[in-house]
């Protein structure tokens, strides 16, 4: 099997062979998606469960699309209006719904590492739909599908992830995928909202947009976390705007044909200009989307057939 | 073909000969829905979703049970506990689940021509599921279909609307497809609950119960919808019963055979006696909910078939 | 047919062989649910609405997954955010419901009696998931399949319910399952926890854990329900768990092999020492959940059975 995970937890466990295998599905997925009817059987007679600790409209209904064409059941837990209330732990829950023997949990909450705990206890596949400030692996793969899909290859191109660095898993992640790719990732934002240590992941750090923009292939630009910042600093939007927001004349630094991706929800005229994030020339931010199906599909695919795997000696 | 349309925004846009062919249709959905095993494949492979920006039981579980009898992968969007929440405008929200492929999106939005608007960004079919004062369309055709099946035609009927008028967008979707159908309308309400200028909907006007139900062939009452008087006159819910709740003795001014009609969810004691209600020599009301699921099946499937030879002609 | 009923309201009405008959379908869709490929098709073309007065977790999940592996159509109404703020009547709302032509509803709701009352509306099955005080039928068979697979038997044996009884459905179903089925039943709480008049059910009372746990089979927990405790004796959770809490040295008392349940959630700490709970030699509480599943799956196929058979009368 080239993708020998059980879990799918973050980008870090990964190898190089595994993103490209499944990367390489996705792509049959992508294709399965545009057809007027969209279903495959992957899935079929097996129970998925999404567990959200943090309301996500786009993540969930991506998870949910996707385990649906794939003819899974589907069930999705409001984890804010449940036994959480009543005092019941982390653990429990998912012990509980452990206990109705689902295959598939993707579970998105607020702590960091809360989901590997989680996938410790239970024996489905779990996959992570971002947790805390640590890793959200979905989303590094759909970007990086969407860059090889526009650019051709993923390796050896020159990408800027933009803005508030620190408090997002989105760009942990993909710091992470595109290091393993052999890419080169240089990260722009306010000092403020860099993480302490960053030089150790072998990317090139700058606090001027037009400097760090300059010649890049790759725009990637991040959400202001707004409800993470506790009691730090928090930026004017309009200051932020005009040193760090992405606009024509910022782009204008990056290569010719530098493409702009932006994970969503944006807030239009903070990090990015709307005229700009609309420009179906430069911005790939409605592919991103489209990609976000298909590679979950791509991953709940490949999670299953592990599964059945391990299954299947486990009862031989 | 004979419904020509992309979406179903309004009654208005449709032609007479396309009303009787989806409610056609949906008398044979009627039948379906009737027996032990209620399944067709009309939109098997296809992806459905709910977007309601206003909570709705009734017509949000009409849509899901709709579709998922039709084979849909259905997914219902909590849109307020949703990205609208980050800042994310209607349009994003629409691009984002548009890129995720869907084939069928029912909106419903507070806002009079938020679907419209929505409508024209996506490439999939979508279906007004009320916006704002301005339609409704299902509920009209629930209505039609009801009527229809009651008094054996759909024209040349004297059809009472009573109640609340300004603030309805089932009474406009209403007061258009009858007249459309060649009924003779009249409203009957307040002076103060009427909308300027509906002279020129050629429906006759009332502000007296027992005048206005003259002979009429069916009797139309409307929720008042304090939600939506803001700042206006709010009548007393007991005046307002005594002069323009429903009951025997109003209702006696009527034709012998006259039906009785309520959207839901209604306020007994307010708009209509519970007593009359529940008649069923009189109420049609449980009927309505009955036609409302067959009329969704319809329109959706009507709007997938014409999806599919679009797709299929831009394919070619 | 040995399981001759339209609805599941309680365990009241049920005849020993029809919980034998119950409890043996539920033992083969256990075997189901464990296999890789867990779908049956007993519920296809029908369809189920979930309405939960009272939000729900676990309760709705199961009865959620154990409808979509039967082929279910499967729809979760969120009944707090619906039309009855809008203040349509518990029969209002079921009404519309049926007019949709569900054939299986699973109701939850605060008021003792009102899933009867609703019942007696309608003519699909329903199912009572929890009403007020009343009964909670689906639980009490789980724990009955659980006991029943954990001992071999499901009679003759001495089974301890232990705590909050006076505010349990839970343990009133159990009382009167455990009852017919020829057990010897203790009840071991606080007696401002005990209900009056229940010395009438053929039960022994206790206030004394040790006493009361002395030589039993099963050690059944049950939750401190203090949402439910409105006005009378809030005990603090230390001296509950002190004098009520079950931990190995109470434990100590029943018999060497006896198992220990909890419905669940649990409050660790206060009803029961987490160890303990999570001791699998001693533990059934994740097999209760397990159960959970196929009991309501082999209930919803027994009732649409019956359902079935109605149908074909009143057709002929």
């Amino acid at each position: 099997m080239t993708f020998a995970h059980r879990h799918l937890l973050g980008i870090e466990p990964l190898r190089q062979p595994e993103i490209v295998t499944l990367l390489d599905l996705a792509d049959r997925y992508v294709d399965l998606n545009r057809q007027p009817h969209k279903h495959a059987d992957a899935l079929a007679g097996l129970t998925q469960i999404n567990m959200f600790f943090e309301a996500s409209t786009r993540t969930q209904a991506s998870f949910e699309i996707a385990g649906k064409r794939l003819g899974a059941d589907v069930m999705n837990m409001a984890m804010q209006a449940s036994s959480i209330k009543k005092g019941e732990t982390l653990i429990d829950t998912a012990m509980t719904l452990n206990a109705m023997h689902p295959d598939l949990l993707v579970v998105r909450h607020p702590q960091s590492g809360a989901v590997d705990l989680l996938a410790q206890k239970v024996n489905c596949a779990v996959l992570n739909a971002g947790d805390g400030k640590h890793e959200h692996p979905t989303q590094a793969l759909l970007d990086a599908l969407t860059i090889r899909r526009a650019k051709g290859r993923l390796h050896r191109l020159s990408i800027a992830i933009c803005g508030d660095i620190a408090h997002s898993r989105v760009a942990r992640s993909n710091i992470i995928l595109l290091g393993k790719m052999e890419n080169r990732v240089r990260l722009i934002g306010p000092p403020t909202l860099m993480p302490s240590g960053i030089a150790d992941f072998g990317v090139e750090v700058f606090d001027d947009m037009e400097e760090g923009l300059r010649d890049v292939d790759v725009v990637m630009m991040l959400r202001l976390q707004k409800e993470r910042m506790d009691g730090g600093f928090i930026p004017s939007e309009r200051e932020y705007y005009h040193r760090y927001g992405l606009d024509a004349d910022k782009l204008a630094h990056a290569k010719d044909d530098a493409i702009v991706m932006h994970p969503g929800p944006m807030n239009r005229g903070v990090e990015i200009d709307g005229t700009l994030a609309d420009d179906i020339n430069r911005s790939v931010i409605q592919d991103q989307v489209e990609m976000g199906v298909a590679v979950r599909m791509a991953a709940m695919d490949l999670l299953a057939q592990n599964l059945a795997l391990t299954r299947a000696e486990g009862a031989a």
